[in-house]
């Protein structure tokens, strides 16, 4: 029998992550209720056993858990708690899994409001990209209560490969956070470090090799690197998906006071690079501001 | 046969890197002779196969290969061209080989005063610290002649397991402050992270976990983020010494007019930590700054 044979499951947003996430669940024998804003992306994925629907309230009435993979912290508002949203249509007892990155704040606010409505939200954002969402290897981090968790385990096993219960609502997002914090420093060090290593003439793609046996090793280094040597920025993670999720991090620090300066100078730097219309490129791309400084 | 069975070496510089070096060329079968700046530690690893030298001059005098071990750019110079130095006992077709992390630049200027001398001179910089040392899984940055690298290779077998030959002279130099740049900034950002997390009142241990599955992997989010959270400075490598590489990382990058903002301020971040008498601290200790803000 198939891991998810007999569940019925809505999905909402169907971007490059949604799409292959949601042939994940299919395969896996679940019946599902997609809906994506442009209705487009939702029709191409019907066939036996998806259905689209019109609207988020409409796969709300029809489903008992429902995953969420939108862009931003407004698009999980406008989903939920817009016209036709996800609260019109729910039924008590369900369960929302916000798969996004959404803001740690808001995250625990949008919870609330559905417990009053008499369902559960977790916050399961995930790292691994577009990649780890086409093999179902992504890395998920898992904010909220216990029984919610266990009740959406069988779908992350389909999705991804490393499961981490980090705490309560919200729990989750902090830890996205802290992820993007280091995968955007991180791609500034090894943009900075190969930058370095071409002015002075030495074979990046020798200096990435020599780098992998020792502390400087990292995932970042492995993946980015190799793009960035190859120079080719096709995404991937998108720049202005990076910055946007820095900015929420820092947003996130400064509610509690805490000033992040090596993540703002990070951000900056993505921002100079959405300025320069780079905005699409993958995040990799930061490499680029070096490579202008030279021949510049 | 012990594969440095028959070798005569020299090894000058007995810090907590070069102790642990030297035991294990003598365990593969080397005659060591041995010195260091304070004549103690070179005592102290006398015994059968190993003898103490006054000078750097004497070990030149009577080893063929000779590795060094010191702290910096102007160590390596006094020992290798200061009073009783290694060039007035150095024979003709010897093999110098700079373990330590010294200015790009001027390693290229000693591999020509040696070579006027008949030497040889190879930069094999490594990285992995104290713990890669007393193991002997250096990961090993050599930069030098096809020829001479030959030549070295059975001792860093001996002594490491992962070896790049990165290029001529220099580039395992510039291989290493690449590599510094990228600890330094991933240790900075594994603080901002963990420090966002503790303060959004998230356990640092679940964040690591949850991190190292995804593209945050990193050798610095295993290693120095374990540290941050035990709160275990004990150096492993010191504050000093990365805020030291760091410098030499940036003058090489200016004397190609390429500016390195990130490593910049990271650079600056651990000299605030210097200023604060935590030099001497293991460079994870980076994280501290971000707890005195919060308790401040």
């Amino acid at each position: 029998m198939k891991p998810l044979e007999g569940y019925k499951l809505g999905f909402i947003g169907l971007g490059l992550m949604g799409r292959p996430m949601c042939r994940h669940l299919h395969d896996a024998g679940a019946q599902l209720t997609v809906h994506n804003r442009s209705r487009a992306a939702a029709e191409q994925m019907v066939q036996p056993g998806i259905v689209a629907a019109e609207s988020p309230a409409e796969v709300a009435s029809c489903t008992e858990i429902l995953v969420l993979m939108v862009s931003d912290t407004p698009a999980v508002e406008a989903v939920l708690f817009g016209t036709n949203g996800v609260i019109e249509g729910l039924r008590s007892g369900s369960l929302v899994i916000d798969m996004g990155t959404t803001a740690a704040q808001a995250t625990r606010e949008f919870a609330d409001r559905l417990k009053r409505a008499g369902a559960d939200l977790i916050d399961a954002p995930v790292s691994g990209g577009q990649m780890g969402a086409q093999d179902a290897s992504l890395s998920i981090m898992a904010g909220g209560e216990d029984a919610a968790i266990e009740r959406a385990r069988p779908l992350f096993e389909v999705l991804g490969k490393h499961l981490t219960h980090v705490g309560g609502v919200g729990a989750g997002q902090v830890a996205k956070a802290a992820n993007q914090i280091i995968v955007g420093l991180n791609i500034g060090a090894v943009a900075e470090a190969l930058a370095l290593a071409e002015c002075a003439g030495v074979d990046k793609a020798k200096v990435r090799e020599a780098l992998l046996g020792g502390f400087a090793a990292s995932r970042v280094l492995e993946v980015h690197g190799c793009r960035m040597i190859e120079e080719n920025f096709t995404p991937g993670a998108k720049v202005a998906t990076q910055h946007k999720d820095l900015r929420q991090a820092l947003e996130l620090g400064a509610s509690y006071d805490l000033s992040l300066p090596a993540t703002r100078l990070n951000m900056n730097l993505y921002r100079i690079l959405i300025e320069q219309g780079e905005g699409a490129l993958d995040h990799s791309a930061l490499f680029k501001l070096y490579q202008e400084k030279r021949t510049g």
